[in-house]
């Protein structure tokens, strides 16, 4: 950013925006404002243009403009005079230069978002690589329409990786590629509504693909997107409670009788999302009596499976039941939740309804984003990549640890053998709300587990606090500065 | 490929499949096979693996061994024992080697397919390189979750682009990202259906968002998988007739009052889908006045405007009436269908009603692609790209015109004033499928016009015909072969 000099300027002179670089447009635009204000480049009682007019000089959107008037107009640099316009703020001009610590952090230095891997290990080096060979190797036929099941290539990848990490018993033609856990939901309600469970998925469903609905069993708690969007396209859904050896699947019996029917039941039995509890092993039997008596589904959300730290994993349900299981997983918390890659691998009877409602949904995916996935698999990348990844984890987990034991001392952590995040119980109930906001004001980005169950709770004691994100510094000075926000709340 | 020397070798060892070469796995596949038999290397009335271990062993699907088995038998080199197993027919084995011509031509040498841009020129270097540059300089933030709407980056470069190019007024923040024309049309069904248009998307919308429906009008002919997506999101449909002049809007109001209200009207003006005509100026005027006063919503499907030759292409009609209109592009005319990036440009009470189904249906898209189309933009290689394949097209276009005058001389070309695709009437109306058939026996792709029809028409003397992605000597050879098929019909 260069604010070019002279007084009285058109704003639009005295801002020039880096594209591309490391700073966001709008913190280069607002800094460009306040120093243009500050330096008197735009004087006292002086009208600012409209923003509709900067924004398309600058060719930045006019939202941009508006929020960066509206934060200026909040610091005291502008001031609005009714609907007449922005102007400069008397006594703005020449102001002491105000250090960086007094503007609002919006990023947050620390956040503990749950559903991020470590960003800046993304092996961006490979995956170049890797599309070099795809775009110099591959058929012209890959340039078309791709597959609605995703292309072949990944595919049989993806059959042989599954196999080999989680037991999976996976034929290629069984898999069908999405852009992640949230299409694939939106697929199975649609697939399942339909009519697909009883194979009658082609011929029979309603127009409205989900207008029949199917009824599902979630666990409680959960992640509220998912379940909005399953209710969005026609599912209705039934909670299982969750305890400390996971989701209590012995009342799946009660919960359809309940409610007349269910079709399947989204479980996540490694690492349970978010409470961090492995399925118990006679839960994991029982689960799998039940979809053999009931005729029932098991949606097995296998989502940061990749990652167990203190003993082997167990292979995935999926493994002992491809009849019965639907198996999920993506890379979002492999390589970055940026690409937009993930998979199901069905039981047969469902491949052709899923593939159908993903034609009707118009969500095939990138063919060379799907090659070039295949690629890493195949070539040994990617489990490179996550043998890195495990490692690096494997020590910001025990950071997170070592900093809770040290910084908030009534608190406990659980759910840490596997995955990406922890749950904290700090031993009192606190207003979710309030911690939020009392955290960010220190710069740091906390999850209350409350807002996690079907009936959201304002007060908990838990934090759902994603690690992997973090150096092992930032995690500490993360649960130091939410120890002191937690003093004010 | 090799077949390893060897006699009544265990079939898996004969056969070595080459990876991301050029020639697909299952002819590969059936290649070996064959020759296997030929040679002897396998005897008559030798058993064959089953199809699953074969497969298992090959690393390839269960479904390719099967299409490879049955197509052998049909060949003849192999005999089915009823359920006992597949075997290597009596006097297959050094049978004389069979020219090539003699295997039923799978991949159609000259496919008109109409929904390709030219494939072998898709900008790998370029599409390459800009991946390069975002990897290098994008902020780690951009590979976290996408923004259901699209990358900040490319909407900014798609508005910059759109209009200059079609005049669209287009606001950054306007402009949700898409996978393709699909993905828009299944977004837009829902949305419309949820009371988008009466501005309450958010608050009124019925559990399963489609529920309420929307009333759509279509051009009749039209694709047909646009009728499945829409319907299939709870989309009611009525059609707008085509004549030369393009999609009759003045009818609309009767539509109108026959279904009891329209929401909207799905058009092409700038080349009909299929048909190739533009939208007459008095229709193009016609179709705004109706959407200010019934309130309907014009949905400009502006799918292959960046090639017109005969004349400067006429704006988008989105640029009359953006607060009336949702304009509607891909990459797959321009680069490639494979890369899934598309847009709608909304009014803009529209943008978050859209963007929540977005949410709801999963469908963000890879950031680091988006990236990449956006520096194509800014950097000045896509306009490039386009003008060497305008160029090309038209060269192509001329092609089509002169072998059609040459080989079919009853036939009339019309609709080749822009795009990739020409309507091909013959004279006399021929039946679909057999045409398709015997087509087909040449090596022939075509595209009955009939099949366009919401009633399709098993007779019809159109066809429409693709012509971007041949080579000016294929398409010569192609319609010369077509011409020898329709004596056969």
């Amino acid at each position: 950013l260069t604010v070019k000099k002279g007084t009285n300027f058109p704003l639009e002179l005295l801002v020039e925006l880096e594209r591309g670089g490391r700073r966001s447009l709008r913190s280069q635009l607002e800094d460009a404002l306040r120093e243009a204000v500050r330096l008197g480049r735009i004087s006292a009682g002086e009208r600012l243009p409209a923003t509709r007019a900067l924004a398309a000089d600058l060719g930045v959107s006019r939202r941009m403009v508006v929020d960066a008037y509206a934060q200026l107009l909040a610091e005291g640099y502008l001031v609005a005079r009714g609907g007449a316009g922005t102007y400069v703020a008397d006594g703005a001009a020449v102001a002491p230069s105000a250090p960086a610590a007094q503007e609002p952090a919006r990023p947050l230095a620390f956040d503990f978002f749950p559903g991020f891997p470590d960003l800046a290990s993304f092996p961006r080096r490979d995956w170049l690589r890797a599309l070099r060979e795809v775009l110099r190797e591959a058929p012209l036929a890959s340039l078309g329409y791709p597959d609605t099941r995703g292309a072949p290539e990944l595919r049989r990848a993806l059959a042989g990786h599954l196999r080999r990490l989680r037991g999976v018993s996976a034929d290629p033609q069984a898999i069908v590629v999405c852009s992640g856990f949230a299409q694939a939901l939106m697929l199975l309600a649609r697939a399942l509504g339909g009519g697909a469970l009883s194979g009658n998925a082609l011929g029979s469903s309603a127009p409205g693909g989900a207008d029949a609905g199917c009824h599902l069993a979630l666990e409680d708690p959960g992640l509220p997107p998912h379940r909005a969007i399953l209710a969005a396209h026609g599912a209705r859904l039934s909670f299982i409670p969750v305890d400390e050896r996971g989701a209590a699947v012995e009342e799946l019996g009660a919960i359809a009788a309940r409610a007349g029917r269910i079709d399947g039941a989204l479980v996540t039995p490694a690492h349970q999302s978010p409470t961090g509890v492995a399925l118990a092993a006679e839960r994991r039997t029982a689960l799998l009596e039940w979809a053999a008596q009931d005729g029932g589904l098991v949606l097995e959300d296998d989502y940061d499976a990749e990652y167990r730290y203190d003993r082997q994993p167990l292979a995935a349900l999926q493994g002992l039941a491809p009849d019965r299981v639907v198996y999920l997983g993506t890379v979002s918390k492999t390589l970055a939740p940026a690409l937009r890659l993930g998979w199901m691998v069905l039981p047969p009877r469902l491949v052709d309804a899923v593939a159908e409602q993903a034609f009707l949904a118009g969500s095939t995916l990138p063919t060379l984003d799907q090659l070039t996935l295949a690629r890493l698999l195949d070539g040994g990348g990617y489990d490179r990549h996550l043998r890195q990844a495990r490692r690096r984890y494997r020590a910001r987990r025990d950071a997170l640890v070592r900093a809770v034991a040290e910084h908030l001392p009534g608190a406990r952590v659980t759910g840490v053998a596997a995955g990406l995040h922890a749950i904290v119980a700090l031993g009192r109930a606190v207003d979710a709300q309030s911690l939020v906001r009392a955290a960010r004001e220190h710069g740091v980005g906390v999850y209350p587990l409350g807002y996690a169950f079907a009936s959201p709770r304002a007060e908990h004691e838990g934090l759902v606090l994603g690690y992997a994100n973090l150096s092992e510094p930032a995690i500490a000075e993360g649960i130091r500065r939410l120890a002191r926000a937690l003093t004010e709340v």
